[in-house]
């Protein structure tokens, strides 16, 4: 085996600054090699990840229990409760992104896709000028 | 009533050419200006938006609960199950995308912050010669 | 087989007088007898039913996604909504009863200890009169 | 300050008795009276209890997540295992109990008539002679 720690931290490093666009590809290639390095290959099976997702979206609820409602931008969160936040939510789209790998589906354009069928779906209702001045 | 289908479809086409790669925040982008064009803004909430998340990968969890452990690739899928599985894996993204940007995160960084967490905590053990010979 | 359509409904019928408490051993050996002479026991395998919970929770939290805060006793809920709701709680529990049974594990029991448990990890706290009058 | 710790404990232990069969009323009954005397009826709206279920039903996944396929009756699985498990089982409980009640709904009696909904949904099939030689 190659890889070290610290190598793979330097790349994480240069990836991870501010300007950089994360794209799902780029996310599906390294948690890949993430888990080939770490011989976790035999684990990561379609239903293993799925039940792993299921267990971070149970972590990321849990974030939200007993709060009632939020409102947008989480006023009056701690930057702790948010940095968990962030974790969490982080965590569900890693597995998502891995379980969509080892089932040979590329994500990214499955989810254009999904846009447009519900563009389709749902279309853009355009009011015209009297049905608008209802609400004037 | 006219609904404007065409025109954002075709923004939607020039978006899912095969050659470009996906990130985090053009989908993002995308699903605020979707909800905002459809006047969903205000059901966008936090909790709405995670039990929504939730009632998605239900969806994901139905495709896979009768079938006992499922190989990567998913071998002797059929190409309808196979699109199935892309729409509900999108469907969850799509509302962990729209529920990070309501909450005013950036989910693409915080990934990349995640993974570089979780490089710390489970370092790569590089063996040696000798532990090696065990496996050989 | 002996088992008929008719003749379990009855049982079902005299089984869902308003007066009878309905208890988690009885639900569990119905729900046996239910998956057995369907020939579904090959089916009922652990993670299948853990999987199918899922979907379930799913559907549950589909009908509370677009609600915002909902009130104590669903007030302005219809009778449709309420029956609804009360279908998705069921679907749950008898999964849940089910996945309990193929485990081996008595669920009732288990929820007895567990209660125990809770009241230790959270003891009632009795203010004395000075306490308590901070509050009045 | 003082606990009613032992006393509390008394009428769980009577409840606890192996010879006992656990109603869901009953249960519903003293997860009300729990949370009640611990003032925390504030805090079991219905949206907070079901992501509370949810974030339960995550834990029992992260049971099951790396194991693969799991034979019935939990075969190699030591003591502390199963009761992890049936902490995990019991919290999914407790909560859709809970959730079920604080919306005003009778949870056995709409197990009850979903079995019924069920089993005219899918019918016992009652194969004749001839259809059943076919196995033989």
């Amino acid at each position: 085996m190659r890889n070290q720690r610290g190598e793979m931290e330097n790349s994480y490093d240069s990836m991870g600054s501010k300007s950089k666009d994360v794209s799902l590809k780029d996310l599906s290639i390294r948690l890949a090699e993430f888990a080939q390095v770490r011989g976790w290959d035999e684990y990561h099976s379609p239903r293993n990840l799925l039940l792993a997702l299921v267990g971070e979206v149970g972590e990321l609820s849990e974030i939200f229990q007993w709060k009632g409602e939020v409102g947008k931008g989480l006023p009056n969160w701690s930057a702790d409760e948010k940095e968990h936040l962030e974790d969490e939510l982080s965590d569900v789209l890693l597995y998502l992104v891995r379980l969509a790998d080892v089932c040979g589906l590329d994500l990214g354009q499955a989810a254009l896709t999904k846009m447009i069928k519900n563009a389709r779906k749902y279309p853009v209702v355009v009011m015209n000028q009297k049905s608008k001045s209802t609400y004037n």
